[in-house]
């Protein structure tokens, strides 16, 4: 008789290293256990064990059932709300090959190029794509959403105009995109006023307009042109919120005057999915591509001057520019873009214009039947949106709409809006027909001719390029995005151990609820009584990431960890403003701080000064004093990492909290180290007003290529009225502690921002529970550790805290073997992919050197694999300092290898072509061929040599090259 | 205003060819369109147009939203019925990773081994866990059902037994094991008895006992001995159908002397899916290895002597033995025992033990507390299985039971069971008790104590090999199934042109439906009413290939095409012998038939004699005659391949089938070739009484690595009586033609086979429509030609029929080469792997040649690759010829390279490096780095060289190799 097995449990799935292995670690670490390890790293007087609130963990099948229950709460419904969301078909073969596959999803921002040429390759069509349909000269790779796009747009005009201040706003554009731009305004002092633009006085830095307008109203072309002439004559740039569908019909905004164009792709197959994750862009003019915000992909060469890829004009990104930075985007919506690009290429050009056609064949038999039946149709310019003058009432028109298990737009108690999309059909009009013929009248039965205005048709070519010509069977798509996938390098091959970003496990059982329909199918502003199970584990999710944090509420509207950031701070700002200390507009940040950091202060209209650190890399007690004494009651917060950037727990942090309260400062504390934390330790406990948190790092959210993130805002009490709003959410029906107030403004433009992938966090923490989540902590805190341990006689460990330990992560320092060797810390980068690894977080943030942080998710296989091949490549820089090999010519600089390169032609390096490729092999393995065979299988080639980014910088092309170059 | 914008299609998104690619393919074939191809390719008089009963395509989201409600028809309940198939867990990193992936499921059987080591080491993985946990020697590689595995150990047994003709099987079997060994025994005049098995006789050749019992049952350790010794004893086999989950708590049927376990692997994470697929084994006492039917993966070297996998004793496959074959199983379920035997390396020994007494804790708790609620527990001593007797009846149980949303086991009016499963909590306990407690009587109240004989606790260790302990969390199993589909060549990765094996498009959405709920948790047995789905999917699929074969019914459940073969032809001796001709007992098989033709006439215990071909491949009517008229009234059948094995229409066809007809024969048309007559012509019209269709050729089920396949069976109404019958149908439900009649008898396990992928055809049929399936075949039949055209002149095209035209597929004759350079077949074949491509069918049906059939999916440019890759690889024979190149040391008898062998050490090979890995770039593309980076990105890299079969055969294993010699 057997009794007593346990349920199985996720946490051994999650975390790598248990057993006889954490014992190892544990005694190279020099601890005894976990918890002494924890003991010791932690200074006094933080929490030790911070679980309340924290669910017990659940099994696989419970979890599932879970979400499953919460999904069937969700209703999907023939949504025709519109309003920047529409319904969409992801192609079968996209989902699978893309939003499903590891190999995409676990991959992280393309920063190493040279091992990320498939997705590189993927967001150069998306920039072509969006550059060709809005007829604008360049494209960046991707928004977090229209509403944020815009913004950025207009806060690039401010920049381009400098002294000008003042926006004029269209009325006809989506309120969510209204209410952001207005949040974003309103922290610079940029006055923004709604207008027809008849006039456009010389002080006006932009003019906003949406096309077609969010009553899906199109003007005259010769309207259109009115406006940006007159614009233009008064020196402001024309910012164009466009429907990227709608261009494959329409004549494009470049080609009317727009200087800058911004919108959604969501429709080009990403589900709705409850609001997001999509990927936004912005595209300009050519006189603006060095302003653009976010990421832009380019083509350079590699050293065999081979086609390549890799971000381009990366100075410009936040960690550089810190104080100066114009604008906080960073990780944006890679994973959403590559979908979004890749139905572009799957459908073509004329794909494109059929579904466009199709749509709009449905709106104009939709408006023309009701006319016929009576309701009054008031816009009968349009691509897919009608709006509707109902006699009796919306509500009721809703009402009998639903009854048809449609969804539309409430306009106001008169008015609504219907929008078709690509899964509108006949049966569809039909029902609409049905449900509203009722509230037509006798004397309407007017016929009416609806379209839009033939000026506008779209008569130039897009798409023109051969890679949106090539894919057009699924065969042929499955190749090619499995030929882009072996590209590159992601957590499905090996170790990404990128300090600061957290590159653990995202397991399949957390990703499978984002596809199911009662998720993916949900309009953001579909009635809350549609939306219950988002809202259940909406309040969950928020209540546990409180427990985590011990903050008194959480908002999860910011759709990426830099919003979360620019929420938190506005939030103190609006606190200080309510109070009346409006002067209070200083934010202190340590030097090592990330540049997001500034870069969100600099957004939420604060001024960054900043405080030094000490040699140990932690906040300097006297340089902060003095910066307190020297700003006084200007002090308005401080923006703290903890544990810091340099990947220790400091031992001062309440003693920093402390000393920025006694001075009437708020204390900002980044949990973008949080996996460090949670179930340790709570910023809410140790002095923090604010923080956000990074669920693509913390909380298993997959990087997917350099987005979709996710980053709540945490706050205490006082902060609460602060936190985001936004004009759509229904109170009502949201019982949590986040429950959004009215004035605090939007910072997305989707209420609950990137909800559609909030069940893989959700799922993340009821698998392991408070118990495993704290074992995770603690295990990273090992590993990171154990690392040290290992690698640092020889490549010496930089910062260490209490008990000379470090936290999560640890610095390496390479200027020592640059000294000496020639050798730098981007030879060592690109050597260690012909080892098979991704780099670590190269030179952030110390210059010089390397920061890993290999998370709790590695097994101690890969975690010494990592050592040993770190401590390899200190040989081989010793080889060259010794004079084996010539500074120019050896295996470091050389990196990385492709196959092509090392078997095609004569073999003239100082170093074997074994060597050059097989680096990990013992010498008795190459000599070896029946070793040699199982030792070598699994290698992962580069596909280009290294890249050279200034060329592409000094000739900066960014959308598909010429065919020729390529292949 | 647009207007007539087409609803978006699939068809071109299937088919590979269209517009300027079609136009310049008819052009060099010589004719002017599809159409013209087809009226001159078939003979006169067959059908030109065949789309009667045929749906119109419909769009991908009109079909997901069909198979949608279809799923929604089916009722997931939980399911206690047990009797062969059970609820498990599928882990959500397997079912993404392997049956979610098309790098597994597109993949083909394991023929080329060199490009088939990841799936060759999953097999390996599943033999050594089949083996380990039953005992026994050695296991092969899956079967096709538990049924069937015990049907085929019974045969395996009387082949060993030779003149011994009596069979003892146990009451205590399931219903459905018996059923399918009723109808193999019958087939073979094998006598079968019940028996309590108290006496053996010495003409006993078998016995059949199922451990635990179908009841559940347990017996002592003593009363199994003492079976197996009497049998023993008396020179009889013992074959047990075991179950695989509770090996891990109880004695090996090994370790008390069975010699031939059989059974199924569902329960280890492959979904219930209506009663398939799964993966059966069978594996057996040394002495037996070689009688061993179906595949089985063994060790072997490669050219480096590395460890390498391949198919074991592949002179014992059907093509090969034919009518002395002793087994018709080809395709088996490779995908379904990879997901087996991943939950097994995922699990562990510990794991699966964990599972197993928690399944068995349950099932004893549930076995007490109805016994102290007073429900009589017929059974103690069990594992997963209570049998209840219940006073007020089964039905009123069953009934009490479904109200908590229960199914369970009705046996008789009073008895009911009920099967524990890994999915089976406290909760679902306490529901089973509030639905029976009213069933109990005061007088019953007894404790009992259950549970199992401890004489029966296993006591030996078990997935010992590290391979079943190292991938133990997600990241490291994820990685390491990366790393095995990296090893092979999928459909994901290019063309695998194999004749007469129709790998075209598996597309994404026609997949999307099998891992769905609503298909996926389906019980078999489940009571029709939660069945609803699935029934109406059944008759909707059963109505469509009735009309696409011209027959009068389908049964879909033969769940393999050598199934198919086996029931189309019992069919036809069901007929003869309702007739009273029970003499009719030759079938005339060509001989250029497929193995299994013969070996499937054997099994439905035919006499095979052997028809002649004439030169050009077609069946001589000469000596069929000459047949006829020697076989006369023993005239049973004649069996032939349409278009025939040579890839031709024969202008004879109806000729033949008349002949037959008149001498009183029946013609079975095999369909394997179907993929060349879809739309165009139909076996029925022709002359065929009946047929097995191949869904996993022609209607776009995936290969799966080798299985799954389905092998529905057609037929003119004369033979409907004698298809495939199932003692668990419940025909009341059933409205389509083929309601299964009572007398045929079972060929497989379930009542529908495979139907849990049965909506891959569906949604295939559904989103082509008969326009979409004739234009698939028109164009199928033009690539083949195409390519014969292409490549004739060098590599001569050996059959041809009407119009000079070959059908779908085309035999390239290489003995000319061979007898010229000594280049063999296999030498062309290995080197196509360094040139990126999967080899066409090797040497079948003629030895010597290759057969290449590109199907419809291909595009123009990868139909190229093919054909500009074998006229290179001729020009490489020649430069052996002409002495350029040593006979024993060229690229062809090189092949394939792997990249290790091209790049580790010296390079003593007359051809280059580059000429070995990248023959097909060009010398300029090779002498310029720049282009050479793209031209060479995406290449497949084999990870061994080519693989010495005989020696693997020589020194046998079939289980994990020691790991030394591994890595």
């Amino acid at each position: 008789m057997r009794r007593g097995a346990a349920v199985t449990s996720f946490q051994p799935r999650h975390i790598g290293t248990w057993g006889s292995d954490r014992s190892a670690m544990l005694a190279r670490v020099g601890v005894g256990s976990l918890d002494e390890l924890m003991e010791a790293a932690l200074p006094a007087g933080l929490t030790r064990e911070a679980l309340d609130g924290l669910p017990g963990g659940r099994s696989e099948q419970d979890v599932l059932e879970r979400l499953s229950d919460l999904a069937a709460k969700n209703t999907v419904r023939i949504s025709m709300i519109g309003q920047g969301y529409y319904d969409t078909v992801t192609p079968a073969v996209i989902r699978r090959n893309i939003l499903e596959n590891p190999s995409w999803y676990t991959a992280y921002t393309p920063y190493q190029p040279e091992i990320s040429q498939g997705r590189l390759e993927a967001l150069v069509n998306f920039q072509t794509m969006v550059s060709d349909l809005t007829g604008m000269d360049i494209a960046n790779s991707s928004m977090l959403d229209e509403a944020t796009a815009v913004a950025e747009a207009m806060l690039l005009a401010c920049r381009v105009a400098r002294s000008r201040t003042r926006v004029l706003i269209a009325e006809d554009v989506f309120d969510a995109t209204r209410a952001v731009v207005e949040t974003r305004a309103g922290a610079l002092g940029i006055e923004l006023t709604e207008s027809d633009f008849s006039q456009i006085d010389d002080d006006v830095a932009a003019v906003i307009l949406q096309y077609p307008g969010a009553s899906g109203h199109l003007p005259e072309l010769s309207e259109l042109e009115a406006i940006t002439a007159r614009a233009h004559a008064s020196g402001a740039l024309v910012v164009v919120a466009a429907d990227l569908l709608s261009l494959s019909l329409l004549a494009s905004p470049g080609s009317w005057g727009a200087d800058l164009v911004a919108g959604s792709t969501q429709r080009f197959g990403v589900p709705m999915a409850g609001g997001g994750p999509h990927a936004g862009y912005l595209a300009v003019k050519d006189a603006h591509k060095r302003q653009l915000p976010g990421r832009l992909v380019g083509v350079s060469k590699d050293a065999d001057g081979a086609v390549a890829y890799r971000l381009a004009l990366q100075t410009r990104e936040q960690h550089i520019r810190r104080e100066k930075a114009t604008s906080n985007i960073c990780t944006a919506q890679v994973l959403l873009a590559v979908m979004a690009s890749t139905y572009a290429v799957y459908h073509g050009p004329d794909g494109l214009r059929r579904i466009a056609e199709r749509v709009h064949d449905h709106a104009v038999s939709l408006a023309e039947r009701l006319a016929r039946a009576g309701v009054p149709v008031t816009s009968t310019s349009f691509f897919d949106t009608v709006e509707l003058e109902i006699p009796d009432g919306a509500d009721r028109a809703l009402r009998h709409l639903l009854a048809e298990n449609i969804t539309g737009w409430r306009v106001d108690e008169s008015t609504i809006r219907l929008s078709c999309d690509e899964k509108t059909t006949g049966e569809v009009i039909d029902r609409v027909v049905r449900a509203l013929e009722a509230s037509g009248t006798e004397a309407d039965k007017t016929g009416i001719d609806a379209g839009f205005p033939s000026s506008l048709e779209r008569r130039d070519d897009y798409l023109t390029h051969p890679t949106f010509h090539r894919y057009r069977t699924e065969t042929l798509l499955m190749r090619y995005l499995k030929a882009l996938a072996d590209k590159d390098y992601a957590l499905d091959r090996g170790m990404i151990p990128l300090g600061s970003c957290t590159m653990k496990l995202n397991s399949a059982i957390e990703m499978s609820p984002i596809t199911w329909p009662g998720f993916a199918f949900i309009h953001p502003f579909a009635p809350a009584t549609d939306r219950l199970g988002y809202l259940e584990l909406i309040e969950d999710l928020e209540t546990w990431l409180a427990a985590v944090t011990c903050y008194d509420a959480v908002s999860l509207q910011p759709n990426a960890g830099s919003q979360g950031e620019l929420a938190g701070l506005l939030a103190i700002r609006g606190y200080h403003r309510s109070r009346g200390d409006t002067e209070r507009t200083v934010c202190l940040i340590p030097a090592s701080a990330h540049g997001t950091n500034a870069a969100s202060a600099v957004l939420a209209g604060f001024r960054v000064v900043v405080v030094g650190t000490g040699p140990d890399g932690s906040v300097s007690l006297t340089d902060l004093d003095a910066k307190i004494s020297e700003y006084e009651d200007q002090l308005g917060a401080i923006m703290i990492t903890y544990p810091s950037t340099h990947g220790i727990y400091e031992d001062s942090v309440g003693e920093v909290c402390a000393r920025v309260h006694a001075a009437g400062g708020q204390v900002y504390i980044d949990g973008a180290n949080l996996n460090a934390l949670v179930g340790v330790a709570r910023p809410g406990d140790f002095g923090g007003d604010v923080s956000h948190l990074n669920l693509h790092k913390t909380f298993a959210i997959p990087h997917g290529g350099g987005g979709p993130g996710v980053g709540p805002v945490a706050a205490q009490s006082h902060l609460v009225p602060f936190l985001p709003s936004h004009p759509m959410t229904d109170n009502s029906v949201i019982g949590s502690a986040s429950a959004i107030t009215p004035g605090a403004g939007a910072v997305s433009q989707a209420p609950y921002g990137s909800a559609g992938i909030l069940p893989i966090s959700y799922a993340y923490i009821l698998l392991m529970g408070g118990e495993g989540l704290m074992t995770a902590t603690q295990s990273a805190v090992l590993a990171a550790n154990y690392v040290a341990a290992k690698v640092d006689k020889v490549l010496p460990v930089l910062y260490r805290g209490p008990g000379g330990l470090v936290g999560h992560e640890c610095i390496i320092d390479l200027r020592p073997l640059r000294e000496e060797t020639g050798i730098t810390v981007d030879d060592v980068a690109k050597r260690l992919i012909d080892y098979g690894f991704h780099a670590p977080t190269m030179s952030f943030p110390v210059a010089g050197t390397l920061m890993i942080e290999p998370t709790e998710s590695e097994d101690l296989g890969e975690i010494d694999r990592l050592c040993d091949a770190l401590l390899k490549i200190h040989d081989e820089a010793r080889s060259v300092y010794e004079g084996t090999w010539p500074q120019d010519d050896n295996p470091l600089v050389n990196a990385p290898h492709t196959a092509a390169s090392a078997l095609v032609g004569e073999w003239s390096h100082p170093y074997s072509r074994a060597v050059a490729v097989y680096p990990a092999l013992a010498e008795d393995v190459l000599d070896d061929p029946a070793q040699l065979a199982a030792a070598a299988a699994g290698k992962y080639w580069p596909p280009v040599r290294r890249i050279d980014g200034p060329f592409g910088d000094r000739n900066l092309v960014c959308s598909c090259p010429p065919i020729e170059s390529c292949r």
